[in-house]
């Protein structure tokens, strides 16, 4: 890791600043990945299939008999994580289902807002050397949970495990399509896929970029996306052993994974960089994961009040707070995705299996977006019921406003009642 | 209205099928925009008022004078139901705050959410004919009750009474900047107007389109936008002349307001379009009002079934359902932005002073959005505090999962600290 001591508050912004990727190229490949499944559907997708996999894709679906047979290729241990993850996410999740509270503003005025799960949402998992069966619960449980009608997927992935998770979280229905056209399918639907309302998933820039555009014709997605990245904040109460493991777990992810460690102590930052040299070379991945943490930087800091500013400004996907009194420091953190108090609650537990949800705001998009949960999967419709009593006291109320904005229809919409009632 | 008896389902499509803008013209003349603003900073503001409004623009801000004096300009009755508005929608949207709860997933494994507000918001307000001091209560309530530090109000109106409503909901800057380049000014920021990281607010289509743009760059926005809307659903417990009166509220936004009338009574259907005739008459902005009532549908339905499955494939921003047990009609609608319930609720109680919100998902957007809340200015991070005995309970799975997705380093920030504990 590059350390930089005691930078000035003017050399932060430069400090924290995350790469920018320009989009427009792959846009340009990406449009006409968009437009053609929305002109030809099933017949677009076998002609991209044909020529970016060289396959043959007669069948989109996963087949019952798939999701059947999935369960016997995994062993008993994995399978049993995978319940107990399963378990805890669920536990987590449901504590976010929201009872409807009626609210009485004036003497026959009440006003309530109910939950309805979004009726058909998507859910992408992308293919690659690492089998996401894990985003499948992360976005499966809480569409579950809320309610959606139709949960569609879509992988180029065959993993078990996958169709597994997919079986447990109660998928209505699963598509062999990967890349930007498995977003463009569940956009504009095709004969085989049907449309959804919301797109959730990871993905590599062409799929990222699929579902920017398609958000701009009005369908929903989680957010926008961006490499994954961990801040830790340690003090000398920290473990540097778990530091550095920790720092890696993030840095395996590619050699854009955003790395930034932040202490008050000079020994521990040394310490760190000591235990990564020797932790690297354990481990597998580790080409890519040296690439991130070169890249990476170390800033140490003069106070705590510093430390926390700067967490804030950089608003981390992940944040780990092994420091004292983690939890009274996590009160004074306003831009997080999600953080990890202490020194025995590594990212990784939250990742897969805590409870709480992994899809999380990268690129300092945590300033205005939260993690994924239940109320992503629902909207909220407002409803409100007013009395012949509630009409006579707030209806004066209204005509004010509505003469006053010039709305004289709004007003009269009023008057009719209120002179119906004299 | 036009009256369409009894359409086939494969007929609906079509009945429900909004005009479709083509915003690639519109793109063309914001995207300079944008760019004059982000390079320019307060000289591209000031080229831009001289080149569209022929001012010349050297002060930006509202001063505290001109917030100050704005309530001795409003008459009393006015000020009275701009503070009854304030109080129920308070109310209301007090009610949506959410407390910690934290959650014992595993023993030793605890989880919670805490809302945080969005540090820096911004709310536009556009001027125009309607001053619309309604929506910055609508949007500077939830700001305040979230808690959010910066509440940047851009408006081209200085209307009193939205200056008054602005102090009332403790907007923390003001600036007489309007349209592209407002949303481009609280985007970027200029040497004036502070950088946000939401933007909130209605506007024509310089502004939305502007707003869809810079969500592209990551700035988030309340939801995407489209004309005003409204669906009636009628039996014969409605009252003619009421039902009328609320579609001519719709009506008068704008020729091209969206107006639909769902009715199992081919009577009561006669009955509003004669009412409709009486009361276009005594409109004084009934020239918009007319075009929109002229291409607005009426659509008679066998049964109320029909008129449910209808009303949600068309997901309507406003939904009046003016029929006998009107809430157990509401609980089997999942598409819509907001519902008003029996005879006494009119549209415009919830546009002004009832308590909802106003600020609603239209263009059948009310499919995967919500209106705006106190949820719109909150980020909900996630917190987790694994004990010693709580990586003991959750660390195999956290292995098991991460092995099976090779993510090596994610399995060893478990193992390592597993170890320490032997």
């Amino acid at each position: 890791m590059n350390i930089i001591s005691y930078p000035e508050r003017s050399e932060w912004p430069e400090l924290l600043t995350r790469p920018v990727q320009d989009s427009s190229a792959i846009e340009a490949k990406v449009l006409p990945i968009l437009d053609l499944v929305k002109t030809k559907g099933d017949e677009g997708l076998r002609e991209l299939a044909k020529k970016f996999d060289g396959i043959d894709l007669n069948e989109f679906a996963f087949s019952q008999e798939e999701f059947d047979t999935a369960e016997d290729q995994l062993d008993e241990t994995l399978k049993a994580a995978i319940r107990q993850a399963y378990q805890n996410i669920h536990t987590f999740h449901k504590a976010q289902l929201q009872s409807v509270e009626k609210i009485e503003t004036m003497p026959g005025v009440t006003c309530w807002r109910r939950s309805v799960g979004i009726e058909k949402v998507g859910i992408y998992i992308p293919g690659g050397t690492a089998p996401l069966f894990s985003t499948v619960l992360m976005l499966g449980i809480p569409a579950q949970l809320a309610g959606c009608k139709e949960v569609v997927l879509c992988t180029p992935s065959n993993h078990p495990a996958i169709l597994f998770a997919a079986k447990l979280v109660g998928v209505t229905s699963a598509f062999r399509i990967g890349g930007a056209q498995a977003i463009a399918a569940m956009a504009y639907g095709t004969e085989s896929v049907p449309k959804v309302y919301k797109i959730f998933g990871p993905g590599n820039q062409y799929v990222t970029t699929a579902k920017m555009l398609i958000s701009k014709e009005g369908i929903a997605i989680d957010m926008p996306a961006g490499p994954s990245e961990v801040a830790v904040y340690a003090d000398d109460t920290a473990v540097a052993s778990f530091v550095a493991a920790d720092l890696l777990s993030q840095a395996e992810h590619g050699a854009d994974s955003q790395v930034l460690l932040v202490s008050t102590s000079e020994k521990f930052l040394a310490e760190v960089n000591d235990e990564l040299t020797l932790q690297l070379e354990q481990l597998p991945r580790r080409d890519l994961a040296f690439q991130s943490i070169t890249n990476s930087k170390a800033i140490l800091v003069n106070s705590a009040y510093e430390a926390i500013d700067i967490l804030n400004d950089y608003a981390a996907e992940h944040l780990i707070l092994s420091v004292e009194d983690a939890e009274l420091v996590a009160e004074k953190i306003f831009n997080a995705g999600s953080i990890f108090l202490g020194n025995y609650t590594p990212e990784s537990c939250g990742d897969y299996a805590s409870g709480t949800n992994h899809t999380l705001p990268t690129n300092g998009y945590a300033r205005a977006f939260s993690g994924v949960s239940v109320d992503s999967f629902v909207k909220k419709i407002t409803v409100q019921h007013i009395t012949e009593i509630g009409i006579r006291n707030i209806g004066p109320t209204v005509e004010a406003m509505a003469e006053a904005e010039s709305l004289d229809a709004h007003k009269r919409a009023v008057s009719i009642r209120l002179k119906s009632l004299l």
